[in-house]
């Protein structure tokens, strides 16, 4: 931690200053400027962090010189993480594509869904049994009902599942039907729900919240992983801001940097992320030659039917075409892809 | 709803649009333009609210004519909602201060904090038992010892208790100890508290999120209104933009929005919004000016011991002076503020 | 400036970071840490703003210590600068009105207008001749037509004229008819326009740019004062967020946090920061209670007929009833208001 | 246009909308819903656009139906729009590289870079003469001399040349020194430079500003190109948001947003967006993965003694290695890259 003075500090401010922080048992160096001086707080910074410095006489502005991450950082692990589904490995060589419903509707578009995104190399099946709304009175799942056509198709289509969970109440019998559990966007800083699904064997799948920064994603992460609980799974999903024309800003410069200050794995969401069907090929291929480990992306049978996001969602036609679309830049990108079966005669 | 159609748009397309609308009960009505086609749809807008529309060949935009909120509305309720907490109304004619520390950190700071901000003109005490910190490696509040030291408060201080809920399985304990659950600005769209609050028989202080429009903040009271608490009270408290010398920027425009669009009573956090001191009294001055209905104001005995936003909590003569500068614009207002006693000798 | 290391820096690294520094002509004080090493710059900062110290092997980041403006500066001057126009000074204890059209649209409305805002109190007439428009097929003003009617209704009517300046060739133009030369939002970056009104004896009305950080406001200012013009009046009109309920987001506490960082007055457009006419009241009184010396309100004398910005224009008769109901707020700053002439018969 | 009216609105008031629009010359079309009204507005919309339509009593809300501009729209034009600088066109086939310093800061370094970024596969130089800064105290560029050095270098390495123009009275200076046009960010709305560069016969290299929408984009290209001068290049360059992990948001949605609204040909500048030198080359992937038609790339010889944008810019060396990481993604894309001469012995 750095302090910086005000202009025309006195002698008796920088004690009070340095006795402050010399009291939680950090070092302190003092560097005397022209107009301001610098103290230099060494030591561990995580005992300064809740202390109100700025309302000490004297202080200007306060400089963090730590990650407040640890588990996530990358000087944690010396390798990148690889977190284990089904036959692969997120975070390895392949560009795992998950695939699915945004909400589970009932069994035979589930079944039907599963099978179709698994023969175009999907790795994983996506779909919500409980879905967050921004309105109470849009559907919101078939709730336990959906969980056990997802644990059915799983069994059926040996593709493993992910979905989501919003309450902490649910957390062990989501754990008990899927593969991942999902944290959605709106869930990004609901501590509980993070502290719950840390307790859990069942890697955590979190996705940014829409005024998430970086370091916040991070954090958040940490809460999972301070339980225990290591397997996280990051997914850039956009942000907001103040362009209408998308749904969200998929801010594809996440992936990079994620890359550089974490070992966990990171995945795009390039359906949520656009809002519009047209832009979940580009976005896909932007995430994908910008370092992504994976995608999550919207696909159902009929999407004109949807009960959800029917404008994002890919058909399974259309979803074949992505796939082999997408190809190449994974090649480009110096990873592989699941082989595509034979389109059905 | 009101459906555009893309250049060019054939008779089939038309009539598809008009056959999959009118399929859902509701009548429809074509204006043709000079290159678009606009069908008004008539009757019930909330059965096209999950239909993907965008995905009809021909369809280029949609337009929702109606209010996706309803209970909270302001047609739904001929008076502004009051919402008794202790002696007063919120919502009513006086100006509503409500005061205290960010956590609750034991009990002579808790107690001498309530009859300070008692005896200054508070109407309740706020403090937090759990809290909701962007790092897992802070303080995260006394919890259950935190909410018994808040009942004990209530009692001796006569005060009522304003504190946050973050988790569905604390609902029933909150209230069992406090006057009104909050649910805090990270949690805004966690639409299983919002329903669980939603069962309780406690009045529900609602903080916007930081991306949350005024539109998603209206949604999220509606979730809590649907399970039959009417009694919510909104929260402005900043939102996040790119703004950097302040913790958020304080979305001042939000209270007359609110008051112009629902009957609920609208608050304002100034202690959160602005992040520092010294922007407490002239952001509380505006919201006052602005037409809230009350403030959230931290206080804390001694702000550069606090556990958690030191930073920006007054003390308890910084209080004092600060209700003392609030009281000509509350007048200005044509409000009322509580009478504050004497300074004790 | 302070350089903080990367994570195992090596001597070599620390020493070239040192000598780069010192190349420079500043000291550099080293303080090691556990992980990281912090650098302590001590002399002229400035030197170092243009260097890419990121660029060196061994730096991880760069704190500044210095605020980059220094003529705008709080401490540049003891006493907050007044700027006199007409009869008032901005920056004294009056709360200075500033009131027209949109657009300058022809001699009657002129003339009518600015002798109903000054009956109603205000100091100085508003007007557009030249107006910036997103569009290209917009009502771009009178231009040089405009000015001439400002000129004369200046001299009607005894108020000064504030209009905006868009193009460095008509600066010489706009000074020789206006007492203030607003430079609109979308040109606060326009760094040759800065320099040119610099170069002017007229005060500069400079309004913020939508996406300006409040430093980036007091550099633009920094660039007019540096040429020698030290008239700058600064307004906080709305900033691009990515709420829509708004045309833009009311930065209100960027009036205190200007207040505590500049000497400079500091006005506000409630017109422009709302967009819709039902703001500009509570936006003008939360302006004020926040501590802002004056305002600039749109005022048409037939709002569905205005040529630009009608949305948000108040009559004649809501402008006076608009200064009726400021008066209050105005009195609970500790300020005045220019007094308001008995109505017409 | 659509106009949606309040709950309760009046017969008075519907005549009263109607006949407002009617006398413009547009017809009406009235669809009674079960609380709201809506009534089409059918012909020249453009008519409307000025109207406060708002302010007419009864109107709640008003939707345009008419994309505001019409030279930039995919409908004015059949085929995308071809730019030919130097031996190639942008909008063809190949993916454009435009590389070079941030400011021209010499001779020999503008020789060594040309020669260099030449040789490694880029098809035009970029350098700043006049260059926009934040701070009034930083470097400014080398003015016309800078011109001078740029038009000398052209001819030696026959790279054609992409300048900045900043102020009105430098257009043409520039247009006879450089090929292309550079408006950048800050003065994407300075919309008497838009005016003046529409009409000189050179294409103009348009910036996103950083709070500017899409449509706020095409709305500049607009003013441009109503001037006459029909080869504008869109650039997008990151938006401000929250983060700040990153200089900017590179908003890589806006490429297909773009390529799907408007025949212009889209560039995409990773340097500034990103604003640390790791992130060019990710952000450069992405960009041509999400269809981009070229790329602007800060080079500088020596990034560490760079006058501005060291942090970002990249080295001879690394400029080399970077156009041979981007050829695999450009394959992906279905696009051709310049071929790279062997490197010097």
């Amino acid at each position: 931690m750095i302090i910086v003075t005000r202009i025309g500090v006195t002698e008796d401010e920088l004690d009070q200053i340095r006795e402050r922080v010399e009291s939680l048992g950090l070092r302190t160096h003092v560097s005397r400027g022209e107009s301001r001086t610098v103290i230099g707080c060494i030591g561990d910074e995580e005992r300064l962090q809740h202390v109100p410095l700025l309302s000490i006489p004297g202080v200007e502005s306060v400089h963090p010189v730590m990650r407040p991450y640890k588990l996530a950082a990358k000087e944690f692990s010396a390798q990148p993480t690889r977190i284990p589904i089904g036959e692969v490995q997120l975070g390895g060589p392949e560009v795992v594509v998950v695939a699915g419903p945004c909400s589970v509707e009932g069994e035979a578009m589930l079944r039907e869904t599963a099978l179709g995104v698994k023969a175009a190399g999907a790795r994983a099946l996506r779909g919500g049994a409980f879905k967050p709304r921004t309105s109470p009175y849009s559907f919101r799942g078939m709730e336990e009902e959906g969980l056990e056509l997802l644990a059915a198709t799983r069994v059926e289509s040996g593709l493993p599942v992910v979905t989501e969970v919003m309450d902490t109440r649910q957390v062990e019998a989501v754990a008990g039907h899927a593969d991942v559990l999902q944290v959605g966007a709106r869930n990004m800083q609901n501590y509980a729900l993070l502290t719950e699904v840390g307790r859990v064997h069942r890697p955590v799948l979190l996705k940014r919240g829409m005024s998430a920064t970086i370091q916040d994603l991070l954090l958040a992460a940490e809460y999972v992983m301070k339980q225990g609980n290591m397997d996280v799974i990051l997914c850039e999903r956009g942000i907001r801001t103040f362009e209408t024309a998308t749904r969200n800003t998929f801010d594809v410069s996440a992936i990079p940097v994620l890359k550089s200050e974490t070992h966990l794995p990171v995945l795009a969401d390039p359906s949520h992320a656009g809002g519009y069907r047209f832009l979940v090929a580009p976005l896909a291929h932007a995430a994908v030659a910008a370092g992504a480990d994976g995608l999550l992306v919207e696909v159902h049978p009929d999407p004109e039917l949807a009960m959800s996001d029917g404008d994002q969602s890919l058909d399974l036609e259309g979803f074949r075409a992505f796939m082999r679309a997408l190809a190449p830049f994974v090649t480009a990108a110096g990873r592989t892809l699941a082989p595509q079966e034979p389109a059905p005669a």
